[in-house]
Parts: structure tokens; C-alpha cells; sequence
């Protein structure tokens, strides 16, 4: 229960601002809630829909401040960096070809970015946006939340201490079923953006999901892909993205993985499943059932770990709230993800007043090490994975290097 | 996602005090998360502790006004009465023996109550308590926190439908291994009160746990037991209070139960799990894999249910936030009963708004009928319980009548 | 795969002869499998059926030779005696009211029993048999079949090496739905003697399927049933005999325990399990899924311990056939009890003709002390149970001692 | 329990042979069991190790005549066929290259085969045998056991019927663990041969188990693959043949699927399983737990399918030996196989029968069409599936068409 305890704690909470996540959305109310739990943050502002009667009803709705709701992004922008009591963070939570304008905007105005995934729809876009994050030295965290669960940092432990030994073998898969009927075509409105190439980029069910699977691999591995070759389905009549998507990935240490990723697979929920398989142990995770992880050293038999047990690695007892058998979800895990970004932000917080009374601008803060969120530079690698599939599998299924 | 759309939007939070949950407590930050996470209330007073340094201490770790952090409940209780800004409502989250008094307290001072189970240490306490509420008009909230879970409301609105049939048998347990080794006995301070019949009442397991137990399958199955076996054991040297509840139960419409609580159990981490069987079906649910019920139709084959999903039915569906095979676990749970307890207090608020302006007291307002959360008659219930359990097993284990 | 090789290499197979388990019966054909897998016995001679015309038919269909072919046990013993190539061992696997005098013909005529549960339908039969077996000298088996699976064996193992540590709690289950409508009425043979008092005796639901997880409690702790106490029911309409069984049992080193037979619980195929606590450590065993045993050590991760693995202990291992991953069910289980009976027919051949090459009877041969299966004496005990909880149920729920 | 009852009564047993199998084999022992099982086979002669007194001592501890315990293959062919008892089938179990040269000789003396997969270890000598099958018109079983299974046969009549919409997905893998370390090093037999090239073909893990899972997903969707792409690695210091193989496969309707086998993946003991999506619906089989498959028809819930329910579909009712909850496993699949072999045995007899009664060679008997067992053009196709993947993967990952 480390993360609760320090949370108000630290001082004043951050003014946090959003863009998207109006009515109708989904993942604005994730982000909200992920903000709430540790109480690090205060929602404060927000151009929370493209529709400008949208956004003031939603705002409304959220009780904000009618003077801070506002029409679209770039007035918010400039706005909030001009007010005393401005935010400091935004979140941007919009269909994805609004990401890097929005984080542009933001960036270039001072204000530290939460960015949902994919980071971008073109690498070009992506590559700007890491250029201008680190010219700025302000904090950006993108939302790959999955790398917030306890039992997804005890797996990356146990890998980092060589409990696997040389990895192998990594198998990784992210399967839905909402696709399977064609929904776009009767209103639902999340299918929409989702099936649109102008709204999701050039990748569907690769960039909406599959790049989640993609990242966690490298997360709890630390293993980098050097080459991947994939095949890209559309099953839905009259869709153009992919709702389908297999990828063989030769990782640089010589291991092999495979990556499925589908919307289309009746009886998949939400099924985010990874197991790694070295030389001397295997694990095997399910995001449906996050709480305990599968451990076997080769030779004995599988052990499952359980989040909150004497037997969870620091990184994951780290970021636990509750006992053990008091499940963990979803939204605590995406909170982890907020936790850490807030913790990042305090760091450029202190360093800024240390800076404002000596002379000139600080350096980069000393962050506690153990802190970890995705950043900017997984964006770029999330964009870069998306790309080299859609181009591979264009191609009818080719290695491309990455 | 009903529930969290309507968080803020309702209007001013619901200022919030604290009794007990300071450093090294549990339960206390648990209560916190709960009502952070639909942002219905906020923390503003607490008497967090009953050494008057450690409750100080805590009231600043947690960024309380100084001049709100009191040294004991009772001057909290008359303090914040008396401010035009004083909380609405309590938690109660101390030892158990500390309930009774501390909930007259704020109750006599027209402040709403939400307090941890078992509710008081005696059935005497727990019947004052009652009629106090009544008395009173104001809001009590018991913690049973498990009954928020969205597919025990499923479960419950299932049988209540008549899915079930006739039920016939309740198999119903919660088994945890914590108390393994006598713990108690160096130090850690979760054990050393709940093995104390001074702090815990004359129940031990049977009053932690156990009492969830006998709730929950009450909640779930809308039936009434009549009367009860227990055989009630200490297994840890040294202890005189229950570490291990075994009980055959009878319900009034002729069906049986066994009810299985202990804290001794290794490979359990908080395995509370309820199976109810009728002349037409059979439901099956565990807590520590929330989001599923087992659900058999007699003769066809088992289906799986999962939150969130279509096939979830409407009681279940307005207590869930976020989408099917997203995770939701034990801190939803407890919100959702926080954020029940909050449209109570709405209504009442409501109520006694349109009071003040008309002639005199208001009646008890109109609360939307679906809003459900354990009262103070389920306090009583489960004191009644724990009071004939202990009483059956010191006759030996007779048949007593509740 | 120990078993398997030893099979016909032992030296003539054991001649086995059969009552019941003609058309219509479900049991005769598991025996008749069981006694094949190992290719221990042949199946040489029957009384099949208590219809002289169905017994011929069944014999028949069975490739026996008609000669062969009685219609009743009385004939079928005094024939078989009489042949030089007669049967060696018969199988008892008729309705239970049938099991002691079936048992009896054959054991007076100097044939092997092998006999399935509950042995008999009274306790003084039960004891009459015991005294019969013993004076005879002959091997008696009693098929509580759960017994011979590999991990059934392994936790047996576990708890006599102490890795548990003193026992203090059994929670054992025996859960199945097919008599959830009163299917007796419509002409359904298996469920017809089942609830038939003149066949199945005074225990319904107990006799059927709670005195296998009786029995499997004991052989897996070692633990000896001090005093019971016993809630039977009859759900279904019109029946007389139990069709649920609650009872909580108290063990002569002070565990306590809890078992629970139903066969009114919709969504239970074949749902016998147990759960074992020690001061040390703990197991869990689901039938349904022989192939894995939960073990975990107090304070350490759950461990999944396999089948052929190399982690199961040797009197798993013994009894074990294909590789781990290779699942073994019920029939292997079977088997073993049959292939294990076999071993001590054997020793008791050996026996016999150093006996007869010397002066006078031979003493009881050395068996190998691995070898375990239920004997006559577990029949007593069970039907022992079974007359117990009849009395403490029709007392309403009364301690009774064993 | 269908198949146990045709058993013995379809008159005489049939006369069975081995090749392979003797003393350390493990697969052997297992085609025994699955011969005995139904009690269709008895086993009469073999040759049983290519050493000449291993082969004799195996017989011996098998009970075989002496006189028919040979020292290889052509002479047993030779002699057996020239005895008026001579076996009417052979079993070969011996490694890889063995297969077809000995399959070769029994056809040629016009004895019926049971043969281990792969068939052979060329396309080329797959397709010869076929050819020779056809021209001799005799029975040729594979045993691609798994086939044997009940609720593979549910799967199977599930897509055959429609309930799945259009196939679109296929997910198959097999993975293991025992080669995790190079133990072909340090003598064990079943690893020796099972990573030389010389006695397994160009296919390591790809046709030990790989062809198995290619093999299933043909049986249970319809489908045909028409090309594929294969990743195969040697992880194992100084092996040269693969132990993990990742192929993506594309179906001629348009379906993809992807392919995993590995027998270096720490945690998976023998790990077969197999999820197909369709338009309609998904389903979901683990080996491990045979007994039950997953099926979720799009939109609800996920049903849990139980061998030996109501629900079973006829073609899994049909293979079915023990009441739903009694577990069945590889063994009894394994069984089917062969018993389903001994019916298409018995059909060629009673045409033999005909035909020597009338003029000339009987035609092909009429086979209940519901018997189904993997024959000669499976063992082709799974032989042209190895080829075509190593070739895709000496090629460094290269689309092959079928």
C-alpha cells in the first residue's frame, strides 16, 4: 500500500486538464477515475469533446468550472498556460489523429502531457513529438496502462534477475470479440473511429490493441525486436484496417515471438495474455485475472504468484494497494500508471522552484528510479511497430527490419 | 458506466470525516480509495488514530486541516456539528469495539454514518444502535462491502427472478491462511486485535470473516435462516477466540447451508466464494475472479457470465464502470457501496433542503429503488449471528435459533 | 508407468467372473475396462443380471461362454468352484442390498472378492463380512476408486511426511445434479435403486457418493472420524432417502472437518474434492481434474504439482501410466484399484502353492507394503458412517460418536 | 459408453502384431493399453526392438509365444503371414524412419496397419505408401490420437453444422517442455532419437508435435491450408533440428491461423490446444482438461460443453465411455482410435468373408460413416506440411503453397 500513502501527502494535488473524453466516450471516465485513486491530481479543465456544445454540457456534467470548459484544444492551451492557477498536466484522451496536434499545443504551452496510445498516426508525427518533448524537459507518459499491474512488474523482475535465463520463446496476444458483427455501420460510435483510417491511422486492430501487446512483450522482456512480418486481416464486410492481425517478431538476442492480436474472436473479452519462456523458467500472465502470475524454474513445478504475498518482487509490492485475494483491476493499474507520471512531475516541480531561486533553468530532476511509465520513446516504438506491420503485410507478408 | 458519470455531477461532494484508518492501519485507506473513486465525497476531518500523536500524524500525511485532525471522536463529533462547514457523514473504521460509541456519537450529532462490520461487539449495542437510526432519520451505511460487486447483484437478481427455482442448498465460505502461525504474538497489529476479545468481541474469525459470509449468501439469495449449528475452534496456541467456523445453517424456506469460515487455511488469500443451488439451477461465484459467475441452468451447459457483457443483467450492469474483460475488483466493489450511501445522503440533503423551506421535518425522501447497500439491520443481523454461533458452540454445538 | 509393465509379465492372468453389471448397468462396463487396462484378469464367467434371460443376453453380448453364463450368484459360486479352470477372483457390482450375500456365497467358496461400495447395507452385515474375509484368508477389495489416483496418492504421501505439519481442518465435497428432478419416476434404472431404501439402504445421496468422500478424507490424512453430526435432506418430491448431506466431523486429533454430498446441485458433474490444512500447509485435489494437485507450503506460493512429473512422490509415481500432460481419468483410477487387488491375488497364489508344496495352509504372503487398496475393513468403516449420520440426522442434528 | 458394449460381442478378437515398442519406449505401452481398452485386439507377435535380444526379452516380459517374438520387422511379415492364426494387424511404433519400410512389408503380406505419426519421413515415401494402401485395398490407421477425443468430435460436428459462421481464425499449439535442457546428451532414449535428423526426418518438435497440431486443426474446421510461412529455431545447444516452431498458415476460404510448437517452453507438460473463430461463434479446447470445450456463440455466454452431458453432440456421445464428471483422457482417445480402426478391420473381414463365399475380391465394405480415424492421406498431408515448413524456414521465412 506504498503508492495510497504518499499520495496527498506530497503537497498540493495537480491541476490536471483533459482533452476528449466527453459523452459518449469511454476511456475519459478510465482516465478520470485513474486519477482519483491515489488523489494526486485535480480535474480542473478541459476541451472535452470536438463538438463545442459537447464540451460545454460535459463539463458541465463533470462540474468544471464553465470559464475553463473549452471548444477545442488549442484555445485551451493557450489559455491555461496564461492563467496563475493554470493546469499543469493534460490529458488527451481523443480518437488518435488528434494526439499530436494536441500534444503539440500543450507541449509548446508548457503543460506536461498524459497521451493515450497509439502515440501518433505516422512515425513522422511521432519523431516530432519526441524531439519537442525533449527539447521542453517537460514529463510526457503515455497511457500503455497494462504495464501498471503488480504481477506484469514482478514478471519484468524476475527476467531482469535472470530467473528465466536467455529468453527464448515470447507469446503475446490481445484478443476481443466486439468486431465481429460490423457495428461501425449501426452507430456505435467507438467502433467508428476505430474502423476509420483518417481517425485511427493506417493500423486497426494492430494500433488499437496490438500495439498494447507489443509494448507489454518489451516491457516485461526488455528484449527489442529487430525484425517482425505480419498478416493483416480485415473479416468484417467493407472494412479496409485490420480486425485481425499475426506477427512472427525475431527479437536481437535471437528469441521468437508471435503476436496475435483480433477483434474479431467470439468469447474474448479482453484477452491480453503473455508468457515468456527462457532457457531455465517460463511465466505466463493473463490481464483478465492479473492478480497472480505463473511461474515455473524449469523442472519444478509452476508456482502462482499472487499479488500482495510475501512472495511479490518489490517492483510489484511497489505499486499494490490491497491485500493479497483483494483483487486488483483494471483501473488500478492504469491509476499506477498516473501515480508514477504525478511522481515525475513533482520531481520537475521541485527542481523548478530549485531553478527559480537559483540562477537559470534546473536540470532534469532525480527521479526515483523505480518509478516507471511509459514514455515518449515508447510511442515512437509503438508507431515504428505499426508501421513496419501494416508495410509488411502490404507487401503479402514480408521481414521487415525494424 | 453508470455510476461514474454521475459522480460530481450530483453537486457539492459530501464532506467526509474519519474515524480511525491512521498509520498502519488497513482498512482506512481502503475507505478512502472507495470514496475518491466516483467522486462523490471528500475527506476533510478525521480522528484518525486513538493516540492523540499518531492521529495528528496521520491527519497531516494525509493533508487534513490541522484544526480538523481531532485527538478522539467524540470532540470531532461536537466540533464539526457546530461548523457551517462540518462533514455529513463518517467512517467508522476502527477496532470493532470502538463502533457502538463512536456511531451514537455522530448520530447524536446529525452527522450520517458509514461503519465497518461486525457493526458492534454485542446484539444489546447493535439494537440501541438500530433504534437510534430510526430515531434519528439519518443514513447508516455498513461496510459489506462484497455486496458491490456487479455479479453478486447479478447473482441476486438471477434468484430473485426465479432463475434458481426453489433454493435448496447454500454452500457458502471465506477462508483466508494469515493467521497460519500466531502472528498475534510478535508484533503485527491487524492480528494482535483481532485475536483480542476485548477489541474484537467474542467472535474471532466468525466476526472478521465469517460474518461477510453469512451476509453475503443472505444479499445473494434473499433468505432468512432460522436457525444454526456451530462448531467453532482456536487453533493457534494460545488463542481463546475462533480461528476456524464451521456451521450448518437452516433457512426458513427449508433449504440448508454450511458455512465455512477460517483464517488458518494455507493456499487461501481472501477465498470468500458462494454456490446456491435451486430446483432449477445453480450459480456459482468466487471473489478473487470477480467478474465471472458460473451460472448453470439445471441440464444445459454451465455458462460463464462476465461483467460488463450483454448477457449482464441491469442490477448488475449500473454498478460496473468500465467494459467487459476489464478488470474490476475489491476497490470498485467497496466504492460502489460509498457511492449508494452517497445518494442516500443526496436525498436526504434534497429532503431536508425542501424541509427548511416548508414547515417543519421532511419525510424520509424517495431513493431510487435500485440503490442497495448493507443498513443497519444488516448490522444487527450479523451480530445476531455471531452472538448464536458462539453461543451453539460453547453448548458443544447445538441447534440454536435465530 | 510401472503398472503397466508389469502386467502380463506377472504370469497367467487372474480369471474373473462378474454379478451384475449386465445391459442397462453403468458400473459393470467401468470394472470390466478397469480389469483390462493392465491386462491383469480375464472376464471368464457372470450372473450378470437378476433376470435369468437378461443374464444370458449379457453374457452374451459379452463373449462369455454360455456354460459360463448363470443366473444367479448362489449357482455361479458353487459351479465355478467346482472347475478346475474356475474363477479366481469374482466382481460384485450389483445394487447394494445384493453386496453381502453375493460376497459371502464367494468367499465360502474360496473365491476373491472384489466389491463396490457401499459394501453392505448394514452395519452388522459389514461386520459379518469382515469376520468371513479374515477366517477366509482371502483378498477382499472394495472399489472406493478415488483412492487409486497418482495424486490422490501424492498428497497421501505429503501429509505422512509431515509437509502439512498436525492437521486441523478437512473440507471434502462430493457434488453432483442428476437427481435435481425426481427422474426415479420416469423410469431412469440408475436413479430407480438409488433412492429405493430396499436397495440402496438407509442412505441415499450418503451412501452413493458420501461415503467415497468419507473414505477419501481418511486415506488421504490418516485421520480417524471421532463423533459426526449430520443434517440429511430430501429435496426431491416424494423421496425418502437423502438427496443432500451436510455433516460436520470432528477428528480424534481435534481437526475438525466438513463434508458436504449432494445430488441436487445443478452444475456438478462428478464434483468430489478435498481440502486439507495443516499448521504447515495445505492441498487441494478436484477430481474432475485428477492430473494436478494444489499444494501450498504456509507462507510460500501455491505450487501445481503434476502427474509424471518429476516432482510427484514415488507412491504417485508408481500408479502413474503416460507422461505427465498425458491426462490419466477415471478409468486409470479404476485400474489401478483392480491391477493393485491383482498383485495381492497373486502373492496369495504364490502362496497357496508354497503351501501346498509344503505342510499345511501358508501364512498370509509378504505384499509389497506399497500396494494400497480399500479392504474390507474400509467397508466397515464406511457403512459405519453411513448408520451414524442416518441417526444423528433423524435425531435432528446430533453429535454421535464413532 | 457406446463403444465399450460393441466390444467383445462383434465376435473374435483381432489378432494384433508390433513393431517397436520393447523395453524404455514409451508409446508402446500406450498403443497396448488403447488396444485393450475396448477389448477389440489381442496382441500375439512382435518385434519389438531392432536389438535382437531386447526384442526377445521384451516379448517375454509381454507374455508373447516365444515362436512370434521376432528380431525385425520382414521376418515377422514373412512368418506371420503364413499362419493360419497370423496377426490381421500390425502396429508400428517405432521412431520415424522406420515407419514406412515396415509399413511397406506388412501391406505387402497383406496385413492391415496401425502406424505412428509422422508417417514417414519423406513426401516421397509417404506418397508410395499411400499408393500401395489404395492398391491393396487394406485398412491404414494413423494414430493422430487426439482425433480420438470426444469433445474434439463435439468441435468438429459444431463446425460442421454451422454454429460458427464462417471459419476466420485458427489458433493451435503444442507446446512442451522436456527439451528445455539438452538431455539427448546425457542418454535419454526418448530424446536421442527425437533430435537426430537421421531417424526423425527434417523435422524435430515440427513433427513431433507440430504435425499433431497441424493434424487437429484440419480435423476439427474442414479446412484446407494453402500456404504458409514458418519460423523454425534450434534452441537447444548443438541440435540441429527445430525445438520451437511458429508458422502462420492461410486457409483456402480465406481463414488465418497461426501455429505454435515447442518443446522448450518451461510450465508446459504436454500443452495441445486449439481455439477456432467464426463469424458466429468460438470455441476453445485444452488437451490437458479434455473433458470440456468452450463454446461461446458471438453475443453470449461462453458455455462450458461436458463430455457426457445432455449437450454432447452425437459424434462425441458415440466415442463416450464413463458418465459426464468421470474424466476420460489420452488414453481412451487414444482407444478410440484404435477401436474405430478394429470396426473398418471388421467391415474388411465380413467382405472377405463375402467374397471368398462368392466370385473373386469383395469391394470396399460399407464403414458406418460415423467411424472416423485419421488414415494414409492424413499421413501425407502431415508429411508434405513438415517438408513445406522447413523448406519456408531454410529459406529464412518465405510463403510455400500446399
Amino acid at each position: 500500500m506504498t503508492i495510497e500513502a504518499s499520495g496527498a501527502a506530497r503537497g498540493r494535488k495537480i491541476r490536471l486538464g483533459m482533452v476528449g473524453g466527453g459523452e459518449g466516450a469511454f476511456i475519459g471516465a478510465v482516465h478520470r477515475i485513474a486519477a482519483r485513486i491515489d488523489d494526486e491530481y485535480e480535474l480542473v479543465a478541459g476541451a472535452l469533446s470536438s463538438t463545442a456544445e459537447k464540451a460545454k454540457a460535459s463539463g458541465l456534467a463533470l462540474g468544471l468550472d464553465p470559464a475553463r470548459t473549452y471548444a477545442d484544444f488549442a484555445t485551451m492551451a493557450k489559455a491555461e498556460s496564461q492563467r496563475e492557477d493554470g493546469i499543469e498536466a493534460v490529458a488527451i484522451v481523443t480518437p488518435n489523429h488528434v494526439h499530436a496536434a494536441a500534444a503539440e499545443a500543450f507541449l509548446k504551452a508548457g503543460i506536461h502531457v498524459i497521451c493515450d496510445k497509439p502515440m501518433t498516426t505516422t512515425l513522422a508525427d511521432a519523431k516530432r513529438l519526441k524531439r519537442l518533448v525533449e527539447s521542453s524537459g517537460l514529463v510526457f507518459g503515455l497511457t500503455h496502462n497494462y504495464t501498471g499491474y503488480p504481477m506484469v512488474r514482478h514478471a519484468r523482475e524476475l527476467i531482469r534477475r535472470g530467473q528465466l535465463g536467455e529468453i527464448r520463446v515470447v507469446q503475446v496476444q490481445y484478443a476481443q470479440d466486439w468486431l465481429t458483427e460490423s457495428i461501425e455501420t449501426s452507430g456505435q460510435k467507438q467502433a467508428e473511429w476505430r474502423v476509420d483510417p483518417k481517425r485511427s491511422g493506417a493500423g486497426g486492430c494492430i494500433g488499437d490493441v496490438g500495439t498494447h501487446a507489443y509494448n507489454l512483450a518489451e516491457f516485461i522482456t526488455g528484449l527489442e525486436v529487430e525484425s517482425l512480418l505480419a498478416d493483416l486481416t480485415a473479416f468484417g464486410p467493407g472494412r479496409t484496417l485490420d480486425d485481425n492481425t499475426q506477427i512472427l517478431l525475431r527479437y536481437k538476442n535471437g528469441a521468437r515471438g508471435m503476436l496475435w492480436a483480433s477483434q474479431v474472436a467470439p468469447g474474448n473479452e479482453n484477452n491480453l495474455s503473455i508468457r515468456v519462456y527462457g532457457s531455465k523458467g517460463g511465466i505466463e500472465w493473463h490481464q483478465e485475472e492479473p492478480n497472480h502470475l505463473r511461474y515455473t524454474p524449469f523442472g519444478q513445478p509452476t508456482q502462482i504468484i499472487g499479488r500482495g504475498t510475501g512472495a511479490a518482487l518489490p517492483s510489484a509490492a511497489r505499486v499494490s494497494r490491497v491485500p493479497s485475494g483483494h483483487p486488483e483491476g483494471y483501473l488500478e493499474g492504469f491509476a499506477t500508471i498516473y501515480t508514477e507520471i504525478a511522481r515525475a512531475i513533482r520531481t520537475h516541480r521541485s527542481d523548478s522552484a530549485k531553478a527559480s531561486k537559483g540562477k537559470g533553468k534546473g536540470k532534469a530532476g532525480k527521479l526515483d528510479p523505480a518509478v516507471t511509465f511509459p514514455t515518449v520513446e515508447d510511442g515512437v516504438k509503438g508507431v515504428a511497430f505499426i508501421e513496419a506491420a501494416v508495410k509488411s503485410s502490404d507487401k503479402g507478408g514480408r521481414w521487415i527490419k525494424l
